[in-house]
């Protein structure tokens, strides 16, 4: 192997890091942020709130390390492909570090209500999101699209719950006005969880392009709404 | 100029006219949406939910040219910009396309409910939306910062009215349970048309990026939760 493509497949590597120490990070924040709803706790809550500077390091750092890849080494193929993906998931994974943040200003809301309970699936949905994230992040690393398809056949399942936990909270809002600002608030969570997912589908969709060089985006099960 | 690289230029010509295209109808959709939910509309609202065939078709295509501007021409600094800006504006452009999706479901739902009147700052803030995406997307065009940072500037407008419409709302459903169905709606309406804005200012980041090579995400004026 010749010094310059040593040098190329190091990079690639460092890059492949970052981005899972980016995706460690994200998922931390989410379980955090969800773990200060479930329990009402507010120092949780405000780590949460405080704390999205590293993962924002990271996206800047991320995205630099891939034009310089592409402006220096400018790969191809299946090379090119993982670097262009790198950016879309560079871009998801901020985003999720985001939607931690919306899913802690919700629970910080809820707080000050009465709870309604039991959270009803809001738990679950958490779950489901954060496994898809954990198994789209490994499917890139191991460049496994077996993985990546069941990330994109868990979305529905994740889609069906945000439809189930929106039913139950209007029933509670409507049997109980007093009710009515906490499950706003649940109401909101399950939307963010929901695009947590959405996020994680993302992520499985371009490893699969990666791999296979076969766009799965925008076929009947794109069911991304 | 030598054949092939005006073969390159005239690739990123076409390259940005896929995504304008896509740009317009981006914006086409979620006005045809905000119509539905306006008018209480049927045939705009079924319009938008059955038409995202084509957006879906141009994502996929952008995508492509993308990849092979990269891999057959190998771009250096402000064309390398402006190609993996076009990767990252392609991903918005299709999310937009997902939010005009997700305010029509709104909006066929609202329309089986008492309307809550008189719409409060829905409209307003879905006026401003378009006009961030439309900037947005003129400024990368036109590859001008100013205008660029305009459309950052907007997003705080658009996030204190979401704030605003929600103080409303809730207001509306406590004074009145009757309302809760139909304001629920317009909440998560209002809550699309922010995100329509944070893809805007993705867009906008983007140009500034490419311009200038300068960062500015994640610093003061980072508002995107």
């Amino acid at each position: 192997m010749d010094r310059s493509v040593r040098h190329f497949e190091e990079e690639l590597e460092a890059l492949q890091a970052r981005l899972l120490e980016m995706g460690g990070l994200a998922e931390e924040r989410v379980q955090a942020a969800v773990q200060g709803l479930v329990r009402r706790d507010l120092s949780l809550t405000e780590r949460v709130l405080a704390g999205d500077g590293p993962i924002n390091q990271l996206h800047l750092e991320v995205d630099e390390r891939c034009f310089r890849l592409l402006a220096l080494h400018q790969p191809m193929a299946i090379d090119l492909r993982r670097i262009v993906a790198a950016v879309k998931i560079n871009s998801d994974l901020e985003r999720v570090g985001d939607l931690a943040v919306n899913i802690a200003e919700a629970a910080k809301r809820y707080a000050s209500h009465a709870p309604v309970k039991p959270l009803i699936d809001i738990p679950r949905m958490a779950g489901i999101a954060q496994e898809m994230l954990h198994d789209a992040l490994d499917s890139f690393v191991r460049r496994e699209t077996t993985m990546a398809q069941a990330v994109l056949a868990r979305d529905d399942e994740l889609d069906a719950l945000k439809t189930q936990v929106f039913r139950e909270l209007l029933t509670y809002m409507l049997q109980d006005p007093g009710s009515i600002e906490a499950s706003l608030d649940l109401i909101l969570v399950s939307r963010h969880l929901e695009r947590i997912g959405d996020h994680a589908t993302n992520v499985a969709e371009d490893v699969i392009f990666m791999v296979s060089a076969q766009d799965v985006r925008h076929h009947p099960r794109d069911t991304q709404t």
